[in-house]
């Protein structure tokens, strides 16, 4: 699925990909490049195509938690960087190979102009954003890591054949060792 | 200040109220009116022309905290409710007297459909809550409660005239003497 076929799929059945508001281009990377890093600037919005990336945050003891992971056929980007132009306090890596497509920032404030189609991509992307926020808040607040564990992998069954075990932990925030403990608990009751 | 004035300030210098895309009504409230109540779907988006409102949320103890607090010339409502159609997490109040300009969640939805004004301003306010969510995490995991605490009352001075020490102790998930400690080492200093 390419950006046009998103926003015809989510925001407007009719639109074609020679009505895209802005320019895009494709872009390959290897697993393990930095599409974003700690204090860059970002200048970019991505649409990915294929692949997994994950995106990183410090914690207090120089070690990071990861803070989201982002599966195909969605956006991302530091987006508070990206809104204030300030350093980006998340880094964003391909924990796979990924292909992108890629909205350069100019572009897209350009679009929002006098684009209606921009501007209600845009809308509903950030709103998207803002649930995705307040439900991982919520589920953290409410939530056992067990039940966090349990609806990630429902939801994502592929996960664990891209995501080592300590990266998992690392985004539940938990020892790798209790990380074992759920998963062995789970697969003596399936 | 108005809608219409809100949005020539921020969206288009251009803007005058005989284009705004959406019906308004303007609506005056006491002190102590519940504006979305817990497990009510939220029907409308509000622009605070005047007053204080709260935004309380339950936390695990049945005893309520204080998640947002909002101040005139902003927009609120219960976002995720209003976006998901599901009943309300939060709850909103009244803080002080208020003046409030209301929009009917349906006439906003037809707005989106094809004015670009719209669109272009609730893909600004989106992206603004995102950034108080975000900040709110952030600030939240990283400062002291007592700067947190300091910062609150330098942006928003009128503050303590208006919230109990009740309230704003709620708002930073303190105990209320801890706060009155917080408040007498600020008053030395000074």
């Amino acid at each position: 699925m390419k950006i046009a076929d998103y926003i015809k799929k989510n925001i407007d059945e009719n639109f074609i990909e020679a009505d895209l508001p802005f320019k895009t281009t494709f872009k390959k990377v290897p697993m393990g490049s930095i599409l974003c890093d700690f204090g860059e600037i970002e200048n970019c919005v991505y649409f990915l195509v294929r692949g997994i990336v994950q995106v990183n945050i410090l914690n207090t003891k120089a070690d990071f938690r990861i803070l989201d992971i982002v599966f195909q056929e969605n956006f991302f980007c530091s987006y508070s960087s990206f809104l204030k132009s300030t350093p980006s306090d998340v880094q964003i890596v391909a924990t796979t190979d990924c292909e992108l497509e890629v909205i350069k920032k100019d572009d897209l404030l350009l679009s929002y102009q006098n684009s209606l189609i921009a501007n209600q991509w845009a809308r509903y992307e950030t709103e998207k954003l803002y649930l995705k926020r307040v439900k991982r808040e919520k589920d953290f607040m409410t939530k056992t890591k067990e039940e966090i564990y349990l609806e990630l992998i429902e939801n994502n069954s592929e996960l664990i054949h891209y995501l080592s075990i300590d990266s998992i932990a690392k985004y539940l925030g938990i020892h790798p060792e209790s990380l074992s403990r759920i998963r062995k608990k789970k697969i003596k009751r399936n």
